[in-house]
């Protein structure tokens, strides 16, 4: 009886759903539909550019659909196809270094490969495969060799594997044919058709520019930077008053962290593309990497920070509310002058603005205060290396009125330091005793003297934290 | 007649740079030829890697040479050719992982593509180019949008650019000839013979495994923290003591910040290969990411660290040597429980030994201590990881006696924290005065008290620094 009814249920459980299926196929396709949609909707440029690619590969089969095209290329028409789907990349930086890679490759390594069949023709039938074989095996392995070299690896490892590609190709397969000149030259024209097709929809229809991309990453990276500052007073003093998305908000500096590797790419793909825009050909790309290695640096001192806000090892609430003004101030400052850079960065317009406040004043508690400290001297330097960059890259000396007024107010940083004041220990007969070290927390109204006192001979030992 | 004496002045220096010319030329090539021999020197992996792929370019030409083959295969052979040339890597991850995917992607997309021929002429003359123009573009599109999905990028991406690759030139050149299925299975199983020549070589001659190399990189990552904290002494008490080759050998930390690509991947490369040596099949790589993350943040507290010492704002010297002893002790003993917790990933034994010692009681200072106790932590999350590793990668429970006396010296620390203790400021009529903070610095004969006190009441805050 009581298998039946497990039976029974077992069946109507089938049937349920058996019954369900469709609503829930239905649901996930919709879900994953929704989700693609989402993802190309993050980054309309990713849809763009999958278009792109089926633009140029519908240019490149006119080789083939078009009798006259067809009848000059024949089928080293599939080089061009090889060669479209090969060599474009997102970025106009990454289609030029790989289209200019390919090429010049191609060429070299095209004519080592039709004298080294020649010269192996002089070895007779039973010498030539031997004489070959060294050679490709010798300038493979070379070529193969050269690519670990950070240089080469940087800017032409494709085309070292080009080379060796092409010369193999030309070399082994001009052993079985007599018309190698005909080949190496229907290559290098079939390779330059697709190379150029290529290079042209890249750049003329909705190109995408690794420069344009590394410019507004490092200044969004300053941003991040400032929105930490911004949310960090009420992160440290008024946890509960967190939201969800200020928390994410806060924690986008955690990023740059690891932003290295796409930050270099794109300064190397940056080099390979002409002037666009507001960059001229020659603008000094490897300045960003400077200001992005500070930036880091910068990341890293909140990464520390963010640390200690989390942990259980506050201070007393006491404490806390002594030093919640100045650090609030102080957090305030430090994260308007970093907006005043990224938006410096991101408008390509100088900051005539100079230091008047020294920030360094008003900042005070132990741990928190020295890695703080650290903080500003990061984004002071950060700020000299945008000033130092902004002549480079030909910043415009003019503001428009409205930003003027806006950056105006917020003013760069001085550079400071902790210079603890410290008393000798006098007390030579009481040595095992623990001596004190005196820390000033300076209230705003009684502003701090800034210069490090050193009173010896007093009995405690103090620490001015300014 | 001083033009004449310049002039004559001008000739001279002139066959005196033709003279030396040899001698330069020489000299420049010497030293290029060193650099190239100490580059080869430093990892001579690399120059087993060049002649592996000169081993399969000559196995890869035999298609050609030997006539038998050559009737067989005719110039698709160049298939393989390029196949040897583009999925050869230098880790036999790497090379598996573009095989494979070389391999299947081909194999569906030729498929597709044969498929899409015959569709294309049930649409007549000419309907059949316009037919296969829009499959194209659309797959090839299609395709290249996937692989901007993380997922796929990772782990497909070169399956879905061999994909458009095949799929494109079957679908295009089946246009123009009647063997289209003939074609496929040409290229098909070329790219087959080519792909397995690699594998095999890659397998069996020298291999170079990705998973060791990230086993082998994360231990000694962990054993340059270890060097940091042994120079940390010399380098803040007695600088004047640093060799440049210390200097050099306690930088060696710096590498791990931006070590995470690399990292990635090759945790991502390790899971494509099978079993070997002391790996299984199923080792859990994804585990060396987490303790690499736990590495890199204590090389973020380093960097930290390494601002300050290297910064003029040093505490006087009176304070500095009554912190010495404490901190080196501190510094000595992490460094010795990194390099255990090193030598443990390295050997692939387990440490048996648990904490003795709170290290935490003997750290003093003010901005070090604290950052100190967070490498402390640090230290001490990567132990707990790497302990939780030990279990999932199944290392030996048992030691060798030489290793289990050195390793059972060093011993794991304690989870600790700064706990300030301060009084409130009850002086509420002399708001504006300046408070003091006071520091207490045990010297080591009097053990300080480990918990922390919260005096209310009397006249001066206090922070007991532990």
């Amino acid at each position: 009886m009581e298998m039946d009814l497990n039976a029974q249920e077992k069946k109507a459980g089938f049937f349920q759903r058996l019954k369900d299926f469709p609503r829930k196929l239905k649901d996930g396709v919709t879900k994953r539909v929704k989700n693609v949609k989402k993802f190309g909707k993050d980054d309309p440029r990713r849809i763009i550019h999958s278009m792109k690619v089926g633009v140029a590969l519908t240019l490149v089969s006119l080789l083939y659909y078009v009798r006259p095209l067809y009848i000059s290329f024949g089928v080293t028409g599939m080089w061009a196809i090889l060669t479209v789907v090969v060599v474009f990349e997102f970025t106009v930086g990454g289609t030029l270094s790989k289209g200019l890679n390919r090429g010049f490759a191609t060429l070299i390594a095209g004519a080592l490969g039709v004298g080294a069949v020649h010269l192996a023709r002089f070895f007779g039938h039973q010498g030539e495969p031997i004489v070959l074989a060294i050679l490709v095996f010798s300038l493979g392995a070379a070529a193969t060799f050269s690519r670990f070299f950070p240089r080469i690896k940087q800017r032409y490892d494709y085309g070292a594997l080009i080379f060796i590609l092409t010369f193999s190709l030309v070399a082994i397969s001009g052993y079985r044919t007599d018309e190698v000149l005909i080949m190496a030259y229907q290559r290098l024209s079939t390779i330059l058709i697709g190379g150029t097709i290529c290079i042209l929809v890249s750049i003329f229809i909705c190109p995408v520019w690794a420069g344009e991309d590394l410019h507004k990453m490092i200044a969004n990276n300053i941003s991040k930077l400032a929105k930490y500052l911004e949310g960090f007073e009420v992160e440290y003093f008024q946890p509960e008053k967190i939201s969800k998305e200020t928390n994410s908000c806060v924690r986008e500096y955690k990023s740059i962290l690891t932003s290295k590797s796409t930050e270099d790419t794109l300064a190397n793909l940056a080099r390979w593309e002409p002037g666009h825009g507001r960059f001229r050909l020659r603008h000094p790309w490897k300045k960003y990497l400077k200001i992005a290695g500070l930036v880091r640096q910068c990341a890293f001192h909140f990464e520390i920070l963010n640390g200690y806000v989390l942990s259980n090892d506050k201070a007393p609430q006491e404490f806390d509310s002594k030093i919640q003004e100045p650090i609030t101030t102080m957090s305030r400052e430090v994260g308007e002058a970093l907006k005043a850079i990224a938006k410096s960065i991101k408008t390509m317009s100088k900051d005539s603005a100079q230091t008047e406040k020294d920030l360094l004043k008003i900042i005070p508690g132990v741990t928190m205060a020295s890695i703080l400290i650290e903080v500003v001297n990061c984004v002071e330097k950060i700020s000299e290396a945008v000033e130092e960059f902004s002549g480079l890259a030909h910043f415009k000396e003019t503001l428009d009125p409205k930003l003027s007024a806006e950056i105006g107010q917020h003013q760069l940083l001085h550079r400071g330091s902790v210079k603890p004041v410290l008393d000798g220990d006098n007390e030579k007969e009481d040595n095992s005793s623990s001596s004190h070290v005196l820390i000033t927390v300076h209230d705003e109204e009684q502003p701090p003297t800034a210069t490090a006192k050193n009173v010896l001979g007093a009995e405690k030992t103090r620490v001015d934290v300014v």
